[in-house]
């Protein structure tokens, strides 16, 4: 499987708890979802943003779809990388995606849809309600030329 | 949104716990997917089958993708009814898909996809091994003409 | 052991998740806190209350200390009985105590010391602020001799 | 409130994640208990040692008893460490004791006690049956006088 990220994507790794087992002997599949929020945390900060801040300043990004694909188990005190990148982005939306791996083990690839809403729970637009946030994101996205994302 | 389950879809009810919840007052993404295995469960026990009894058999069922796209937000101590229904089966695979609503309102919708592997890992021809449970299952998946499923 | 509960006690029934084990094949231990959490519950709702009217009315019960010990393992698909009485109640803390049950078999003791606070997060007196709630409190707490409790 | 560990005791920092928090806008209880596993974890591989490996050999130390006492809450996004330390051994159970804080703040201690069970589920003699392991943990039990414990 063709690894897709690039120089905006960014790596954070976290050690298998006991806890993420069953009884399976595996990490329980749920919790590929939260190691993908502790993914999309590790970008924020890459980015010099941090997601407490956004929710402080007023602006929510609910998940709207979550996708997860399993190829390879993680086990107890494995230690897996997650490496994110943020593929699309509208004044509406964003999307991230998501590779897990043990070393050269690609273990879970996914990708979560957020809308971005202000704190009464309405749509805004990113762009125009918060313009430095969006400065930030743009040069994140994904695409064929170069770019330079975070610091 | 058009609901697709019929008769052989088996709903079972669920009262949303305080750990389920996140700071943002509503339910965390990564726990509907803890629902869907709430509504396999029934599916199987509605089927007069046990996933436990099938693992004791030397049959597991990982996950192998999962989906969930999310409508509106589920709170605490909401009771929410997760439906299940077997939308796919082959002797190699088989996907669930679900509704989560309370009352009137779609909440979330989802699918997931497990393969069929035997106790040593390797995948299995569920037909050929498991024909008993084969012969439960197929009744069960989703078509347009009427069937009868489960007990 | 001796069942300490009596009339004042509130049994809830929960069917273990694929989820709640671990791969020792048992219940994860911190699961049990949220099997706590699930009896209050059942405990309110049998007094005629709910949790989430409280904190709505601007009462909180964050958890100032809780103890579990773990006699025999619960396991996946056993359905548990979590019973759950008020064991003490002053005007600033209240203490549930909680018993896991699967059949028989006594599974895991505990409890749970709550304080009363306001939104604000400072202690309040629940006897003076909610005395509607004192009210109903009082006659649940376990005591030597007959009270009538709930509904 | 004295801090009690000393050169015996190990940190290991632990990041607030999104699914920790709960409604209240602070840690779920029951959360704590995952981050005391993390504790035990990091402590077993600063004295060299991993659990993974230790249950490979077939001991497993379930937990038979778990207190929790909540200071001050933790939130999203916060760092907190973990401080564990061996607080009592013998042949047949341990105990770990644990102090969770943000900077100089403590927010929670805790203990959990361990009994020494082999793969069958029976007790056992871990002096007698694990002598390397029993001699790697003797140092790192908190006593008054000094000694050496791990790496």
């Amino acid at each position: 499987m063709r690894r897709r990220q690039d120089g905006r994507a960014v790596g954070t790794k976290i050690r298998v708890r006991y806890a993420d087992t069953d009884q399976m002997g595996v990490v329980y599949y749920a919790n590929y979802l939260v190691w993908f929020e502790v993914g999309r945390n590790a970008f924020f900060r890459n980015m010099g943003e941090s997601y407490r801040r956004l929710e402080e300043a007023g602006l929510l990004l609910p998940v709207v779809e979550a996708v997860c694909r399993y190829l390879h188990p993680a086990r107890y005190e494995d230690v897996v990388t997650v490496t994110t990148w943020l593929e699309r982005l509208t004044v509406a939306r964003l999307t991230f995606q998501y590779e897990i791996s043990r070393g050269d083990t690609l273990l879970a690839t996914g990708h979560t849809v957020h809308a971005f809403l202000g704190k009464e729970g309405r749509p805004v637009n990113v762009k125009k309600r918060f313009p430095e946030l969006w400065a930030k994101l743009l040069p994140c996205v994904r695409m064929p030329e170069p770019a330079r994302c975070g610091r």
